[in-house]
Parts: C-alpha cells; structure tokens; sequence
C-alpha cells in the first residue's frame, strides 16, 4: 500500500492546514471588505470548456478523462471558464456589476518537478459588468490590501501592468496580419523566459520575419507610457485605458506598486484588454498572481458578452515568498486548556469542568480517563497546552481546581466557573 | 455548450455558498472547542485505497478512472482510508491521541435521483489512540453541542448505537459460521430498508438458514439493555462497551439523546465496536451521520494497527431538516456601506472614504464611476446595502459626507471618519 498522495498531489497535515487557512481567511476577509461574495462549483467540468484553441498550456495539461457514463469530463485547471457558465446560467437574476470570488482547488497534468505541483489552491476574484479599467483598479487594490496585511510592502513586489490592446495597435503597425494576434501573445508571453534567438526561431514558426519580431522585442522593452504615446499616439485605447489605470492608482494610493511592462500579456487567449502580473522584485520566484480583462470570453460559450475582468492567485508561490521574507503566521499547534483526572470516580468532574469552559468559546482538550499527573503535563506540552487542570478525589469533593499555568509554572486554586477568567487573563 | 455543471454535481451561488459557509463554520467551530485539528488530503486518491472487500455500496460505487500515466485514480468515496495513509505516513511524529477533523468533498459513481447527488461535503472527525470507549462518548458529544448550536434538540433527534461485537456474539450463538460475519453486517444493514421475505431471502443467499435469520431479526427488535444481557449475559465485551457509553453519555448530560438499537451494523466493513447512526425521531429522512469504532484499519493498509474511532457528517440531509424546522439563517446579500460619486471629479474622495471605512473592518462596495442618484439607492436596495453615502463636489469640497440609513430611511451629515461609528451603531 503507498503510503504517499497521488503524484503531484499534497496532503495536509494539521501544521500544513493551519497555514493554509490563515492565508485563506486572510483572502476572504480582503473579500469581503471590498464586497465580493464567495461561490463554488464543481471541481470537475465537462472538458469542452476548456478545450478553447490550441497553443495555450493549461489546455494541453488537462487532467481529463471519460467518466463512467463515458462524458469527457476534465478535474478544473482554472475557474474562470466555470464563473463564466454560471454567470451565464444565473442571467437576469445576477445583480450586475457581478463581483464573486473563489478559492477553488485547479488541477493540471503535467511532468511534476521540484516546487511543480499537479494541483494548487487560488483565490479567484472577478467583476462582471464594469466596462472601464476602474474595475481593474479596485481589484488591484485589493491585492495591495491583501500584499500590506500580510507585511509586504511596494519595496517588495511589483505589479507588471500592459494591455493587451497595445499588442494588437502593434502588431498592426508593424505590419502583421490580425489573425496572427493569439499565436503571437503566446510567443510573446515568452520574452522573459527564453533567450533571443529562441524567441526569434518560435517568432518566424508562427510567420513573423526577423526585422518584425526585432521590433516586437523593442516594444516589449518600453517602460513609460510617453514611449507608448511616441511610438502609437495618445489617442490609442490601449494607452487611454493605462493612463485611466495609473490615474486610478494614484487615488487609490498605491501607485508606487506599479511599473507598466508591455512584454506582459498573460498565457491565457481570453484576455481583451488590461493584464497584469505581480512578481517579487528580486525576480527570484514566478508570477504571485496575474489577471486582467476578457470581455469576451461568453460568446465563445454561446452567451451574450458581459465585460469582465478578474484575477487568479495560487497558494504556493506567495507562501514561498512570505516564508523567505520569514513572514509566515505561527503554526504551533495550541489548546487553552487541558483537563485530565486522577480517579475514574472525577470523570464526570472532569466532563464537567471542559464543558463549562467549552461554553466560554476556549479550546479543551479532556482526558476522561484516569492518568498519571507525569502523562498529563507531558501530554500538555506536546500539544501546546496553555493551562492544565488536573482533577482527583479531593477537588472533586470541595468543588475546586488547581490551574496550573505552563509557561510560567504558576499553580492557582478556584471553582470552575472562575477557570475562563484565568485563561481570559493570561491571553489578553 | 452546456451551462450545467456535470451530472449529480453543484454550483454553489453566493447565497447558496454563504449557507454551506454557515455549516462549515459551525462545524469548525465545534471541532476547536475539542481541540481537534484540521487536516485535508488530495480528492484524488490511489483507486487500491478503497478495494477491501467486495459488497460494500461504497466500493461498488467508486467515481474512479485510469489516468494518463496509467495509474488507477478514484475522486475519494470517504475519508478514512486517506486518513489512515496520512497516519501511518506520519508514523511516531503525530502525538496520541490524534484528534482530527476534516470536511472534504466525497464522491461517488451511482445513478442519480432526487436528493441523492454524486459528490456532498462530509465533515469527519476521528480519533485515534483510545482504546475505550471515552473516545466514542466525545464524538457525541460533539455532535449534541453540534445540533444544540443550530437549534436542534433530543425531541428532534435519536442517536442510535450498537456495537458490532454484538453481532459477532449474535451469530456465534446462533450457530453462524464466523466468516459468514461480513455478509451478514452487509444484510443486516438492510433491517430498516427492506421487507422481511426480501430479508429472509438475502440471508439465505449468504448461507443463513431462515430459522437463524428469524433469531437475528428478533435481535435487531431489542432496545434495552437487560434484553441483551438476557440474551447473551452480561460479560461480553459488546454490552460492557455499551453500558460504560451509556453511563459517559449521562456524565456528560446526553443521555436523552441516545437509544439502543442492535439493527444498527454500518455498511462499511471496517467497524469493529461501537456504531452509530444519528435519525430525525419523525424518520422523514435518511440518517444524518454516522460512525463508529474501526480498531484494525490500519493493518489492512500493511500498518501497525491504532485503535480508532470516528463519524462522518453530510451537508445535504442536516441541510434538509434544518429547513423543514425552519433553523436555516438568513442568507440574503448584505454589504455595510455603499459609496457612490455624482461626477468624475470626486472618484479619488469616494475611493478614500471607501478605504477608510474598510479599514475598521466594515464591508463596502464602492462604485468608483460617476452615477445617477436613482441608480446608486436601486443598486443599495439590490445588494442589501446598509448606508449609503452619495458624494458630489459639494461634499468633496467641504470634506464632509451625507450618509443614508437604508432601513429608516434616515440621513445624517458627517465626516469621513465619523461614518464607522453611525455604521456600527446601527449594527449593535
């Protein structure tokens, strides 16, 4: 019998879940503050959705099969096509703008190595319904919240800011015919990963010639929007919406976050306007997360198109960077009190006195059976036990306790009602 | 393309998800006061994990697949068998006893009828490392504060309890073979389901003789104690497990909740002592949750056996019958606060006030484009805003806000960081 998860796959020990939800409720909270409410789906889709175009990885790395009922059916590699059939599904009823997150397990098949995993977890947040960049300005302001909660700072990430419009106005320029424009994203996705020449072989296999990609590589090197305006003209949507975008920063106040990098256009083929990647700014680690607008994206499923725009943010990468910043919460597993008894007689004492302050909201953990006081202080370090109370005959008679507090070794006497005042004092 | 999720499975919307977020809440919440931890596996899992034995419901059911590397995968059925890979995998590191909990997604591969859907949420708990039957008397007691949180009572509800030993004393008496033990656990479980001659004729199927079938159902008929001890004494180890449950279930003050019932056997091969079934006393519905002891699991995983025991708890009938009692909570979409802005001009002052507010907790929606007063109080009254605070250059320029209660109908002047408090003060 293995004794290992599936490959590729993590178990989650309790240490491992405590972490794992403090990131969590960290996500939803900055959800629920800016309004988004949290849905689900299933984890399994039909394959069809996702079997969108060629090119892109997460349709070449389905974890897919036929089910028993022999459907095509595929575990989830990203939530959006999902979002997009319930949004679909609810219709009118759906209040608009739309705005729902997400914290689904994504699935992918694919040759695992080191720190690539065949699932991960990702907070997904989209808006359905807002047509300018302001959608796209509070959903950055909420991974700024989100970045600042945890500890880190603009000195830390940076948000990689294009639009994909740009792309589309250069391409044209250049001269590259339009139905070049997904083969193209998907080479250009690329600038950062691979060398020159590579870049220009995998440029000229999708029909763009050398001078052409030489100048696409130039593009993707412009770091200012008055670059952008010299080489295209202010009047470009593409520049109109990054200006709004900045401008909307600034209120924000989280300017300093962003750079623009118009070598950003995200794997994805859905994605119309705004996209955006934020990475650490040592480059040490891939992408944090990354998002951007795909206002299209209904009427490849038959639906009426509703703008849109969304993020995704795994679980692996951020918590890789929080622990080299050694900014991960304490995972030492903890409990206020432990109660154990001396005499099979004090059981129901015992019971007793952990209900009452179970009833108070504390964490108990009750040894009903007898033991020695040697087990029970032994067990109470080990399980992180903040106070023990260790009942026998004589406490059970007077109705009262000894609390002894671990850390400091001090003992006091009381009834049990007065116990949660004690733990209550020492947490506060 | 189809806009329903896959067969037998899912979507959850905002409201749906807010009550399953409810459930999982409670459920979590329970589970700390009892300090015990979560932890979670893969959904996906080695198909060898579930193949025990043949006639379990369970294994003939399982949603498994071959996948591209060729290894036999099933979407998990239970959660056990991944529990006790996990312990064993984590061997002398994890402290006894281990107290664990877990709410995955199961799943399952059956025909699809009304109410019977092929994936639900389970919350699981167990324990393992406490041979008696203290550890038993805590997952009830679990349980009770569980169903007392949410409304319900002993008036509502009926744990009934046995002990498989009782049946393997059941059979030895009544002249069975012994390792005809499995086969009859797998038809007495249909005691409550089936007719008596469709009962007469599986036990005759599995080799058991109509007059031993009429001993075993009279058996199944018993409810108290002193009928066991009539039939079988009072030394076996069944009825001394039982009775000492009895007596822990009045220590900790349940009592009223629990009744014997020798027809109660569980569908799972892996029990070894004490089984459980929670029903609602009107029996409208199938059984709540369940579980029991399973002593010699980890042995059939290759282990060193632990002595274990725990239940598993579904979303979908504890959902039913809190409906039925009228119990659920409110899960109409709420936000604190709706800002909203008159002209372009005050987007930054809106955004600042909405990050102010967000600040100290609360939860706003803030449309950051200009709009027509009609759309921004249509809009509160459509996502349940609480307040809402409409900001024009008036306002802008004298740094002050008009704030709108939505359920008076009354409005207040204020500045920005006063709001919090007229926001908490209707809350309280």
């Amino acid at each position: 019998m293995k004794l290992q998860p599936v490959r590729g796959t993590r178990d989650f020990y309790p240490e491992d879940m405590l972490l794992r939800n403090w990131l969590f409720s960290a996500w939803r909270a900055i959800s629920t503050l800016y309004n988004f409410k949290e849905y689900d789906a299933p984890i399994l889709e039909h394959e069809e959705l996702y079997t969108r175009k060629a090119g892109e990885e997460i349709t070449s790395q389905l974890y897919n099969f036929t089910d028993k009922g022999d459907r095509k059916v595929a575990l989830r590699p990203e939530m959006t096509p999902s979002l997009a059939r319930m949004v679909l599904a609810g219709g009118r009823e759906l209040v608009q703008p739309i705005k729902w997150f997400s914290i689904p397990q994504c699935w992918r098949y694919e040759r695992t190595t080191r720190g690539r995993k065949r699932e991960h977890y990702q907070w997904n947040v989209d808006v359905f319904g807002i047509e300018t960049v302001h959608a796209e300005a509070e959903l950055m302001s909420m991974l700024v919240d989100f970045f600042t909660a945890v500890g880190l700072t603009s000195q830390d990430l940076e948000f990689r800011v294009s639009n994909r419009k740009l792309l589309q106005v250069a391409i044209e320029s250049i001269g590259i015919a339009e139905d070049r424009f997904n083969d193209v994203c998907i080479v250009f996705d690329k600038v950062d990963k691979l060398d020159k020449d590579t870049l220009l072989q995998e440029f000229s296999q999708i029909g763009v010639s050398e001078p052409q990609a030489e100048q696409l590589l130039r593009i993707a090197e412009m770091d200012t929007l008055e670059q952008l305006v010299q080489a295209f003209g202010s009047e470009s949507e593409a520049i109109q919406e990054l200006q709004q975008l900045f401008d909307l920063a600034e209120d924000y106040g989280y300017g300093e976050w962003l750079s623009l990098d118009p070598s950003i256009v995200r794997g994805l083929s859905y994605y119309t306007g705004t996209v955006f990647e934020v990475f650490d700014r040592e480059r040490s680690l891939r992408a944090i997360c990354g998002g951007g607008r795909y206002n299209h994206l209904l009427s490849t499923f038959g639906g009426k198109d509703i703008p849109a725009c969304g993020f995704g943010f795994g679980d692996v990468v951020i918590l890789e960077l929080l622990k080299d910043k050694d900014l991960l919460p304490n995972t030492k597993l903890q409990v206020h009190l432990l109660v154990g008894t001396y005499d099979a007689e004090s059981t129901g004492y015992a019971i007793d006195i952990a209900g009452q302050v179970r009833m108070n909201g504390l964490s108990v953990e009750c040894i009903s059976e007898p033991k020695k006081a040697k087990w029970i202080f032994r067990h109470a370090d080990r399980i992180g036990a903040h106070w023990v109370c260790f009942v026998g005959p004589d406490e059970r008679k007077e109705g009262i306790v000894t609390l002894k507090h671990m850390a400091s070794g001090e003992e006091v006497s009381c009834t049990p009602p007065e116990i949660v005042q004690h733990v209550l004092g020492e947490q506060s």
